[in-house]
């Protein structure tokens, strides 16, 4: 096992009515607060209305329109409002691009610089603004840990960055919240779930033996509870289950203490620095093929591990029969959530392959990965879902 | 899921040479430290000499000779020790014993009360002064959570009490500490994780996948590391897998969400309340004839799923003989440790069983438990161990 620091301070208030200890949470900072969220989802489900009659007595900033995948033009707005109202606290109410965004602003409102050298290096990030945060979506996780995504529409660079500073105060989690989500957002968000165990699950450390026996359990906990939510979006169990799942697969507990760099995240973000695609929906297209490709000699063992402890297949006499097996078992439940499982169907031929496979390789140090990949590797794992 | 609040805020700072962090972290409170310890055994093998070299600069107050399962007198004497040096942090270098000793006395140091009421009303703790710990036994978990054990000798109560501000602000988790621990200490700190675990998953919320799951993760770590760590002291993979999951054990991770009391650890606390007993030998001699007395009609369930999900026991049809087969198997387990499956072997009799049994029922609240126990199970379960 790797040395490894964990911090995941974040105190979580999870389930039906928490939102109620809002004025309580916020008051430990003060009485301005910028009030962060997307495109309004939040006024038509109600959640808004709960939020400005709590926070009566308080001076609310509000602070909209933060896009998905969200841009650091957003991070210069709030950063200014920040400055402008002198607030004490964010409260972020949204998913993982209004945490994410809010992160960021609270990291560059007092910071002398420019905004994008924080996303650039994360080590210039060591103060920032108290972030509290109301989830609405479940999946990147962004409600406990100190990460962020930050898309420059300039230069087309999606990047990420975070530190302890960006780490959430308080994450209000109330799976009832999670009802109104479209069929898609469920998928989407499932997979991003998944895919950051397998991230973790999938790198070069051999003994890190507990991290792997949890992100089995919460592998399986998105195979059991995805379906139910995709197809009873108000069962309060498989949002709960969801929505927990969704904050401890980005909090540390799995990846904490083993090594190197991600793989299949670097490419993804790629996809949707270049084209309007929901983040989740690109993670489930590549991860077959990415898993595919890297399937050998070498990492047959911890696909058959993967295959018989995740999905519960009987062992065969062929690794190889069974790796394919698991990898099949994957696809496979990412398409009975409705995600298609080829880049065309989702609007993206293959003319700026070249140079997002250059940037993956580049951005998110695939040469550090579980499996090294050149740019000619994230090409084949590319043309393999075109 | 039931609600919760989770707030597992401790920094850890896991793996080999941690320990060079000590100054830095110390430095955020102030120059005065606390330093607790246990009987000497951290003379022995040297991490004494390795903090105090590392502490140069500081002002330390020694506070020595903290008793397994400790004293009110102990927590007494180290609050009045913080209180005549001014003392800025605490600093407990230990196992579950040192370190639940010096979060009591962080509490009461400046508290006007007695000690002994923030034990029977842990309400009562609303401040304490920061504790670092620096962890030489794996087992109790108590470097990542609020929880301590005290013992009154004058009326011979063990109680449990913490609150938010007594968990450990940064615990230092070096698993080459435990390379020199003997080999009962090993089972026994084996014995208490395993025991968390089980308290956790044997509880009455039904829908609480995720932390099921999770716990059948860290069961299994358990599984495969104790022994090993037993036979092989200095095996580094399985002190740090040990270490991981023993904060993981009792950190909030399996039991939030999930209500009810405990149901074991409440009748140990009388045992070694009574007796001079290791905590984690309690648990285990303990812990299949409580699986026995609560296995039903309305319980096997439960212990088919523990049987195959952790011990990955063929499917029977006979739920019974599968359920029996898990608690054969975790009896087997404890003994392969060397630990002995009967009270009269680690010396108690049945004469307290009556007062112990009473008390029991009274401080854990046993009428909550996952099967609730009445004085008269707690009577038959020690004697199905006698």
């Amino acid at each position: 096992m790797d040395n490894f620091k964990l911090h995941a301070s974040t105190e979580i208030l999870f389930g039906k009515g928490q939102i109620n200890q809002l004025p309580e949470v916020l008051s430990r900072y003060g009485k301005n607060v910028l009030l962060a969220y997307g495109s309004g989802s939040i006024k038509t489900f109600g959640i808004y209305d709960e939020v400005i009659t709590l926070l009566n007595g308080f001076n609310i900033t509000e602070f909209s329109d933060i896009e998905p995948n969200p841009h650091l033009s957003s991070v210069e707005r709030g950063a200014q409002l920040c400055r402008d109202h002198q607030i004490d606290v964010i409260l972020a109410v949204g998913g993982g691009s209004v945490i994410d965004c809010s992160k960021v602003v609270a990291a560059a409102a007092h910071y002398p610089g420019k905004a994008w050298d924080l996303v650039m290096d994360s080590n210039k990030i060591t103060q920032a603004l108290p972030l509290v945060t109301v989830l609405t979506m479940a999946g990147t996780g962004s409600e406990m840990n100190q990460w962020a995504v930050i898309t420059n529409t300039e230069n087309q660079m999606k990047k990420g960055t975070g530190n302890w500073p960006t780490m959430p105060k308080t994450s209000i989690v109330d799976p009832t919240y999670l009802y109104t989500l479209p069929q898609k957002q469920t998928a989407a968000g499932s997979a991003d779930i998944f895919s950051h165990i397998l991230e973790n699950y999938f790198k070069k450390t051999p003994d890190a033996f507990v991290q792997d026996r949890i992100a089995e359990g919460i592998l399986q906990t998105v195979i059991k509870y995805a379906p139910i939510a995709y197809k009873t979006p108000d069962d309060y169990s498989a949002r709960a289950n969801l929505a927990w799942a969704s904050s401890l697969a980005l909090n540390g507990l799995t990846g904490s203490g083993k090594g190197g760099s991600w793989s299949v995240h670097p490419i993804e973000h790629e996809l949707s620095a270049y084209y309007d695609l929901t983040h989740g929906i690109g993670l489930a297209i590549l991860t077959p093929s990415w898993m595919r490709h890297i399937l050998n000699d070498q990492t047959v063992s911890k696909f058959t591990e993967y295959a018989i402890n995740v999905w519960h297949l009987p062992n065969s006499v062929d690794p190889f029969k069974l790796a394919n097996d698991g990898i099949n078992a994957t696809e496979y439940f990412f398409k009975s959530l409705g995600i298609p499982m080829t880049l065309h169907e989702v609007g993206i031929d293959t003319s700026k392959f070249d140079i997002m496979a250059q940037r993956s390789v580049e951005l998110g140090k695939l040469d550090e990965a579980f499996v090294p990949l050149k740019v000619s590797d994230v090409l084949a794992i590319l043309n393999a879902c075109a």
